[in-house]
């Protein structure tokens, strides 16, 4: 299998970068630069494997391209034992895909890029939007954190793909100035003492809070 | 099966009762106001079933709250014809709706909600965020209007909870002012010519474009 992600680690890629050291699958790896003009994932090439021009990409060996990490989260993890095979349980394990997508990422995710990769910051935001931006990241850590209240993982008794995907932005939370509850940085531990854990990469020179 | 809705009609909501028309099972509903202050979606009641405090919520025969629309979606069309059974076609399904929630819905169904429901509309941003919201609209019509070049459904040569998934706002989508390309179109009159289909409610007062 191939991965696209990019030269800026992405948490989106990591994710899926995470669950194949879990499943020890080799693959080979193409990391396009997003800050160029136009950016690598604008190219026809790229637009060819995911109309919507964005990595995470995972081509499969039969050349099928799947787009969208979670997707690829959900595909690589059928049959495994990190998507369980009870039809409710796997339901809740998308209601959190889903969750991390819509009301976590765009805040955590954003919050990070702006804050520690982007050349230019808030300068496209009023001071009201940066705090509801902000908020928004937070209020997604307090939803976690009220769910993690008896539990060690988000779904069912076991480690799944709704905790590796929560975890690729939840990570670097705390060192982009979120506030982490004892239940989350708990729950971080643990995933990161699951076998076959790896650390997001460092960008080329080495930076990356997480 | 009991489903949470709100009196505003919303097309995540939509999804939900378009699939469980196609599949004939009964259920029964309470539409709560998110418009009130508080709003009914974030009462400790509301909050026990969504611990993110938004609809739909879809509460099982077994009392299991489901909550994010697409996730509910595929929960329901598992071993039904709206869901192929090929582990590639699911994922390439789960890829559109992910597309759907990340890079469709908050700018199409937000665009609808604040130029047709909400009272302030765009009191809050400034002038090149209204822009950025509706290019990054209409870009998504136009990576559909790409992709179906051609196809008749998002995924392989039948109708699934791909198309109704993005069915639900883009049905909106001339309504409220983006331009819809010829494939998109002949698309939506598809999905409207299936066995069962139901267009979205009206508000209280009758009023919906769609």
């Amino acid at each position: 299998m191939h991965l696209y992600d990019s030269t800026i680690p992405s948490g989106n890629a990591y994710k899926v970068q995470l669950l194949l050291s879990h499943l020890r699958t080799p693959y080979t790896t193409t990391s396009l630069n997003i800050l160029s003009t136009p950016p690598e994932t604008r190219s026809s090439q790229f637009l060819a494997l995911n109309p919507n021009g964005r990595i995470p990409v995972l081509v499969l060996d039969d050349g099928t391209p799947l787009a969208e990490s979670n997707a690829i989260l959900f595909y690589l993890a059928e049959g495994t034992a990190y998507l369980p095979d009870d039809r409710i349980a796997r339901a809740q394990v998308l209601q959190w895909l889903f969750f991390e997508q819509y009301s976590h990422e765009p805040y955590i995710a954003v919050w990070k890029y702006r804050t520690y990769w982007h050349p230019t910051g808030f300068s496209d935001l009023t001071s009201p939007q940066i705090t509801t931006l902000k908020e928004r990241g937070q209020a997604a850590l307090e939803v976690m954190e009220r769910h993690l209240a008896g539990r060690d993982w988000f779904v069912g008794t076991a480690y799944s793909i709704a905790d590796i995907a929560l975890y690729a932005y939840t990570s670097a939370a705390e060192a982009v100035e979120f506030s982490v509850g004892a239940n989350v940085a708990a729950w971080l531990r643990r995933v990161e003492g699951t076998e076959g854990w790896v650390r997001i990469k460092k960008d080329e020179t080495g930076k990356n809070p997480n």
